[in-house]
């Protein structure tokens, strides 16, 4: 009999398959291939290719625009948004619309373009996590900016248009809704219990000990208790924090450690998939709070999303997070040596 | 530069490309090909590859599971939920779960396995749409549901499995979270203004026409203002009603007639696309209202949905409804002879 999950942050309900749970063998796809023209925008001698670098580390004093960089931010040549111009509201009887201002940004992770994040050394990883940290402190002096999302698209599946690998940054003037919700049901709950919801669900979830991935002393990775995706993938840390970007070096040292360790996982136990990957924290303006609690999503693209999905905003997962677990907890990875 | 706007059912906020917008070309996907390996299950001979039909028309008294049939429901072989059991529901800390009780059922639209739905006839069409309000009121008699879904998957990128033409019903024992959305929105919106804010919406619609796509005296095709994708449609019914099996036979016919004109729209316009369809309507229990509006949302599978969805909740949409609405508008498509 298969199972209806709620997930308590968003309160989502998914369908979980526990009759004929799938294995990391019974998806169909590919592992993402990586091309290379020698057109590449993001490799070494074409950065004029790019619009003008907004942040690149690793030059020591060189030209910008240049070669010699480990890790380049540049604002997006196809931007979802644009840089320019105030944000002018205006409503049309029942529609309310603004102009398109914000931000797009993307993080080129490395120079070298055979790489996957999953890869690279942790103090590679951990130039990138100090880049999204860097620009986010920058855009948040912009007024008209209400929130900053990172994510990542790895592999075309998950759409990823470039295969060098990088991350982007979108700054949005307004919270978007899946942010939102998930802060207001956080506030609700602590307005209540006077507790985080996701520091007690992370003292559930090391108690049972059935969903837990991984853990350090100062991150934890989970398969949450109600997966919109088989293998999906939650990264918190231990200790309350409602801010990604406010977070001290230490800190960013031990998630880059986590965050190669899980990737290296998944691109193990299921043979470099395509994912996304998405760090949700606290709003512009309210970053020091009780209730919301900074994490780190991650969905591997093994399944497509289709009309049930769409109509209903239900989800089907066809690997109890328990499965997922336990194939990611046991996966023979090499030891890290940081 | 971009528009952001903001869909009045949902509040969801969507990025609208203005500048760049894509014209139906611009898009790289596949047209749905139909295979035919001789073993699949929807055509006539293979019934016994399918669970026992639940109904058929047009067999005019011949046995069950035979050849014969127009349109043909059985329960879907690898069910998403179980129709067995009673609901059980439990806790476990922070977490709920009831046991996966519903229905999962396949609506065969035709025997012929090369066809569409787009290119049957209307009157066969119509069979497929007494096939759903049939199902669903036989389904409403179960007491342990609370909202029947019917969608349909066209083509693999849809998340279709098999080739041969057909929808999908699942009845679950809660009302979905998109549903409760829009549902419960609409309510507010009535008790604040005592009217349906789909009505407001059909008539401002109307009145700029920037958007419709067809209409006729019973229904409008339009792309709705804050798109989720490129080429989105939303048919709905110009005089309010909240229930989509309630309907009179007259309306199903002119629903068919409809149906046909804007599925072929899309095939001739986006060169037989991948698609979603979903049928909204009203919860079990609460059918007849002032508040809803039933509706069909069709979504072509244009584009990949990445991590900034996933992440935010936001869409965007690279295709301004506008434009969609044109080129869907102008398509050079046979009169239906109805």
């Amino acid at each position: 009999m298969p199972e209806l999950r709620k997930d308590p942050i968003t309160n989502r309900w998914v369908i979980i398959s526990t009759d004929r749970a799938k294995r990391p063998t019974d998806f169909v796809r590919e592992s993402v291939k990586i091309r290379n023209d020698g057109a590449c925008p993001f490799c070494y001698g074409n950065e004029g290719k790019t619009p003008h670098e907004l942040l690149a580390y690793g030059r020591n004093g060189g030209d910008s625009d240049q070669p010699g960089w480990r890790v380049r931010v540049v604002p997006n040549k196809f931007p979802a948004l644009g840089i320019e111009g105030d944000l002018d509201r205006s409503g049309e009887g029942l529609f309310d619309r603004m102009n398109g201002v914000g931000a797009h940004e993307v993080i080129v992770e490395t120079p070298d373009h055979n790489m996957t994040l999953a890869r690279l050394e942790d103090k590679a990883i951990l130039d990138v996590l100090f880049a999204f940290r860097d620009r986010m402190l920058d855009l948040k002096n912009d007024k008209r900016f209400r929130y900053i999302l990172i994510f990542k698209n790895h592999g075309d599946a998950a759409g990823a248009s470039l295969d060098h690998t990088h991350s982007q940054l979108i700054a949005l003037p307004i919270v978007p809704k899946r942010v939102r919700e998930e802060v207001d049901n956080a506030r609700k709950y602590y307005e209540e219990k006077e507790r985080c919801i996701f520091c007690d669900m992370i003292r559930q979830e090391r108690e049972e000990n059935s969903r837990v991935i991984s853990e350090t002393p100062e991150f934890i990775a989970l398969a949450p208790y109600a997966p919109r995706f088989p293998f999906e993938v939650w990264i918190l840390p231990k200790v309350h924090s409602s801010s990604f970007e406010n977070n001290q070096t230490p800190v960013f040292g031990a998630l880059a450690r986590m965050l190669k360790d899980i990737l290296t996982r998944i691109e193990t136990v299921l043979d470099n998939p395509a994912y996304n990957l998405m760090i949700h924290t606290s709003p512009i303006g309210e970053e020091l709070n009780q209730h919301y609690h900074w994490h780190i999503e991650l969905i591997p693209k093994l399944t497509k999303v289709a009309g049930f999905e769409w109509g209903s905003g239900f989800y089907i997962c066809p690997t109890p997070p328990e499965e997922s677990a336990r194939f990611l907890r046991e996966a023979a990875i090499p030891v890290s040596k940081s």
